[in-house]
């Protein structure tokens, strides 16, 4: 039996991924970023090869995570996980600031980030599978809940877009 | 700044991944599984090469992830997280099925299971990268909660193994 709906339950934690190219800065969201080891500390994130963000990383080898609230508004969320940097700048309204290795980090509705430097991309069908060295990370508010996956989708009623690691289909 | 607490606010599942070994079986807790790519379905957990579990995945190429629903008792958890399989045979008194490749599946306090073939590993320093094509994928019982590390870290209290991904060492 091969229930995809059943993947929905695993956990997994609301994040924008972001990256830089030729001066320019984009980011989007994502729900794949998982600790791989403890020491030194790794990272990883899947990226859908379609995004521009995907495009970013692999020039830069760089990349931040900015984790975040439960609190995020919708329309936030809409801006970094339904449009593409192609069409708009996505930073332009941000709040951020740029990390050690020059890679723009979200501040607005954040937890914490991440920041690493890539180590290895591994090539997975539709996406890649970047593999980070964590070179700095930090808490922005603790008093902040990390949104959870479940919590968009149940709670928000958020939409998941086409290109996610987590996209089912709908039958017609 | 490397605050490695900050990562915690990373958000996981707790699972149990399980495999086999000249007919015998074993599994252990992680708290890194998550899915790649929608189409065709595949899934990553990462395993500590100390683990007795990855020598099994590494032998069969195959493997199962059961996701723990809130209401697993601690003493279920230290059982499959902090003993090894070298010493106890912890599916002596587990209720589990075979599955289609032929790993056992726990059953006892799960959500859900996924069952997947190993389609690459990754070294990755002290882990192992398992990434896998899912073979089938079922909800055991839609009415339970997965757990979330969170929640097994602050409000059932549990500890985190050595081996874990997100393990930190306490200072004196």
């Amino acid at each position: 039996m091969l229930d995809l709906e059943s993947l929905f339950k695993l956990s997994y934690g609301m994040c924008i991924v972001s990256s830089k190219k030729d001066g320019r800065f984009n980011g989007c969201i994502v729900n794949t970023v998982f600790q791989l080891t403890p020491e030194p500390p790794m990272i990883a994130v899947s990226v859908n090869k379609q995004n521009l963000t995907h495009e970013y990383i692999t020039d830069s080898k760089v990349f931040a995570i900015s984790i975040l609230a439960e609190s995020t508004p919708i329309p936030f969320i809409g801006r970094f996980g339904f449009r593409t940097g192609r069409d708009i700048d996505k930073f332009q309204r941000a709040n951020y600031k740029v990390g050690i290795t020059g890679v723009p980090i979200i501040l607005d509705n954040v937890v914490g980030f991440i920041e690493a430097e890539v180590a290895d991309a591994i090539d997975v069908e539709t996406h890649t599978l970047f593999i980070g060295r964590i070179v700095a990370c930090e808490t922005i508010d603790d008093s902040k809940i990390p949104m959870a996956y479940t919590y968009y989708r149940d709670i928000k009623h958020g939409r998941t877009p086409r290109t996610a690691a987590t996209y089912i289909e709908k039958k017609p």
